[in-house]
């Protein structure tokens, strides 16, 4: 037994509350290397003639990734106090061990509680707990300025004719509400139930990152009234709308940054920022914090009291007076854990079911742990399934291993809410990446739209378009339907549509990987419940594929085609299959 | 390599900052298994000509334990923002390969800063921080009712002869705070720099742990002047005072449960506590959440507003009104994150080095990260060190690998401030886990007193007293020098006073094992910062031992004895030195 691969520490990802009254525990081990593993657990306080009462529950291996296997249960917590040791495995015949926070026993150290890992009480307002409806939702992200401009009278000075260049970081084509009011219906009728906008507050830019005013709406994107209006629309709809809060940074108009370079330490915003000393000093770097290095950017002090007030106060009036649905935190992980806690305190208390999404491109778990995020961007997600699909840098079993390393990160409650995008405004798009490969991009969003978590389809992908890097992503919607590709189009409708018909395929079923095969460049994984069953099987080769069915799915419907099929699935070169057994 | 041993993960114990500017990272890699580890680190924003600038830092392993080593550096951030991925050598002349999130590359993934570790920003409100005066204190925890009866107006109904019977669960001895008043000079003496005290507020029992009013003393120790003449006189001497909140259930004569008991479901109370169904019941267990399963110790709801606010004006009466420097928070673990983190913000913005102190008998980090607890009750310390010396059950190396399993498992800064403890009114003394053997005890004593953390006499251990489990270790303190161990208490006098005067053996000191030596049974450790050093030998045998000093002790300074010792030590059978370098 590889001892050293052993890992297991409560909270976190590996003892967690599902819900008030479960305990999920997991256990990681070098791959292969147990034949079984068993918790066994009990309240530390329940005891009968001088010996704890004890219950057993068998380990699955749910996770496999290159080194570990991840081992899961589920258990139902005695008078909501759990501690628990694991009995370890080598081969069926050997002796088990005893694996627990002090280390390896041959026996249950049942005289000495301490040695127990702990779960020591399950306290309701500890349980990591989304939106409900967060699970259901089809996101839409919306870059405001690219969209569609519905009303020429608030276009910006400058203002290009729609689509007529190349975005670049400064020009601008005037993008606003009126132009999404103007086609809710097509995003209802795409299936969407969410829109992601990213920043509509007062800015200098065209992508808004840069605020002067978190209180105003910009200009350009049109007036409040117009604003209540889209989001009335949309919620007339059941489309929840998200907003971006740039709350790391504010924009180098904004009024207290201007009070500063104007009255330096003499400022009454002086400690609103972060800097090092006075006068500021832009070149060759600032000398105060930044967003990167960008002088236009100044770091917000969160720490400051007036800070986080001003900025709290604006979380919640966009909520109260225009009754949104969620906050997308930008940068969110470089501002302080202590914000963060307040943040949700505040937003969950003017409206319980808001949703709280982090800009986190690494591992988050600090941030997921039920005092902060809901979810955050799920950018290991993107990046295996770019690497398998588009980039082709991986096969079947390393992605297999990519995505379950994601998975077995988290507690299957965050994974249940993950904000799963394959690009966004930060990122060359889906179809640029797969060098215009209709079929890969393809792959890609049957394997978005079927995966465990929340997908967001970022705009005009459905259609098509094509662009590099920031600013090549930021092309203007494409309206003149001659030139969206409607095949895409159509497969996009059909595929969320799925999703909204089948809960399997959103957050009620477990997903589970049953073959990656590196030869043949396939994967098959299932979404499954107690009582169903869902099949998905993704082709990325060139090959057709001939697979024989599970017993389980002999007779399955194949859901796209409507079609039973019996023993065996044919795959076209780069084809899919959905089958519900 | 062993790669599956190799661990990592941000925050925690393994990247923290150790204060504003410094952040110390940690590897876990199988014991013996890699020869070099090197830390590449940058700001992730930090880039010229299209690479990132990078540093390096080498790693040093710092603790070992049965099956690990732990790579430890120290680094100072650029920027507040770092990003890092570990080079991994396994012999001198082998490549090394490159540990990251995202896994292992064979060179340092320089376009994919994602795939980097990230501590994204030092926010210093973040840092975990606790009183700078904690690592200096001398702790001397007393059970009030036990410790000295120094006023018989105020003594219970039935109160015995001091010391003239065995403690029982229900008997009365009358200690009081004039008593322990009436002794401050012997604790000064001592060298005491804090009293704990276990429960003074109005309660039923000897312990006190079933609280009828927090907000008044019990009459059997005196009133609030008596106390707040105890308060002044200890500060006046330089001893803290530290009291215990008993947060987690209240006692059955509180008054808010005695409504519940009146007027069962129409108690305004009756969300003060965890009540599964009315009437309420007690036998066979009660059908409420209790400590344990004792109906007398209703667990309180401090999920409900108005409990948390009852609590937290509690928390803050204590310091306003008595200018008390401690809170030690008994049954700490089952009690809500959310109330524990609004808990330390209430009292610090009270008296900003007011010291936490939860009472958990296992792995605390979720507790530890700066938001909560500033310490716990190191009850692994405890065990380690009564299964080397006392219970005699591991020899020197594997009690070498639970104290650096112990370190391993926390930041250095929560270490530095740990509440170490060899006995409490909780477990059996010292010196009857020793069976009366107290050169053991001194051996164990001496450890304590020279370990990193701060270190906590349990009353009468200085005198050598005896006494099984509870209430066996509740005895009454003996003040007749006749029947005093003078020889004990003089042992702690010089031990402690050397711990005041060497700043290395209090939290200034890094920690290190320099030799375990399994056949003679003794430890020899180290306790050093950039400029000085002191080494510790403990001889666990009844084997006088001959050792050669490490070079840089050649005539060292035995502090013990004040004497030079040359180029060997001579350990007596159970006997130690402190030498300085």
């Amino acid at each position: 037994m590889f001892k050293e691969a052993i890992d297991h520490r409560p909270k976190n990802n590996y003892a967690y509350p599902y819900d008030d009254e479960t305990l999920h525990i997991k256990l990681r081990s070098k791959k292969n290397d147990l034949n079984s593993v068993t918790l066994i657990y009990g309240d530390p306080f329940d005891w009968s003639n001088e010996e704890p009462i004890l219950y057993e529950s068998n380990m699955q291996v749910v996770y496999q990734d290159e080194l570990y296997d991840y081992w899961f249960t589920s258990i139902k917590t005695i008078n909501r106090r759990t501690h628990y040791v694991f009995s370890l495995k080598d081969d069926e015949n050997s002796d088990s061990i005893i694996y627990s926070e002090r280390g390896y026993f041959k026996e249950v150290p049942k005289q000495c509680p301490p040695c127990f890992f702990k779960v020591p009480f399950l306290n309701p307002i500890d349980v990591f707990k989304a939106p409900k409806w967060v699970k259901d939702t089809v996101w839409y992200q919306i870059f405001p300025e690219r969209f569609a401009n519905g009303d020429h009278s608030n276009d910006p000075e400058g203002t290009l004719k729609w689509g007529s260049k190349d975005p670049s970081p400064s020009n601008f084509f005037g993008g606003d509400f009126q132009g999404v009011i103007d086609h809710l219906d097509y995003l209802e009728e795409l299936g969407i139930t969410g829109i992601y906008f990213t920043p509509i507050f007062k800015a200098t830019s065209n992508h808004k990152y840069d605020t002067i005013d978190y209180f105003e709406i910009d200009p350009q994107f049109g007036d409040k009234e117009t604003f209540r209006e889209l989001i009335q629309k949309c919620h007339e709809r059941g489309i929840r709308v998200m907003l971006d809060a740039v709350f790391n940074h504010s924009g180098y108009y904004f009024e207290p940054f201007q009070d500063v370079l104007k009255h330096g330490e003499k400022s009454k915003y002086k400690d609103w920022f972060h800097i090092k000393e006075f006068p500021l000093q832009f070149e060759p770097r600032p000398n105060y914090d930044t967003f990167g290095f960008v002088p236009e950017m100044p770091k917000l002090n969160t720490e400051n009291a007036a800070v986080k007030q001003y900025l709290l106060d604006v979380a919640k009036y966009w909520i109260e007076e225009f009754d949104i649905d969620g906050w997308r935190l930008d940068v969110a992980n470089e501002i302080d854990h202590h914000f963060w806690r307040e943040f949700r305190q505040e937003v969950k208390t003017v409206k319980d079911d808001v949703y709280i999404l982090g800009e986190i491109w690494h591992d988050s778990m600090p941030w997921l742990q039920g005092d902060q995020f809901d979810a955050v961007m799920n950018y290991p997600f993107t990046e295996a399934t770019l690497n398998f699909f588009a980039r082709r840098t991986i096969h079947s079993k390393q992605f297999s291993h990519q995505i379950n390393q994601v998975l077995a990160a988290y507690p299957e409650s965050v994974n249940e809410v993950a904000f799963n995008l394959l690009g966004s405004h930060d990122t060359p798009r889906v179809l640029t990446q797969t060098k215009g490969d209709k079929n890969l991009a393809k792959l890609m969003y049957v394997f978005q739209l079927t995966f465990i978590g929340t997908p967001c389809i970022y705009y005009g992908d459905e259609i098509a378009m094509t662009g590099g890097e920031d600013p090549g992503c930021r092309k203007c919607m494409v309206w003149d339907e001659d030139k969206q590709d409607q095949d895409m189009l159509l497969f996009f409708k059909k595929m969320i549509e799925l999703r909204h018909q089948e809960p399997l395929l959103r957050g009620e079923g477990q997903f589970s990987f049953i073959e990656a095969n590196d030869e043949q460049n396939y994967v098959i994984y299932e979404r499954k419940n107690e009582n169903e069953t869902i099949l998905v099987a993704l082709n990325n080769s060139s090959q057709t594929q001939q697979i024989e069915l599970p017993k389980n799915y002999h007779h399955a419907i194949d859901l796209w085609t409507e079609k039973k099929i019996d023993y065996t699935m044919n795959l076209d070169a780069f084809g899919f299959k959905v089958l519900k057994a």
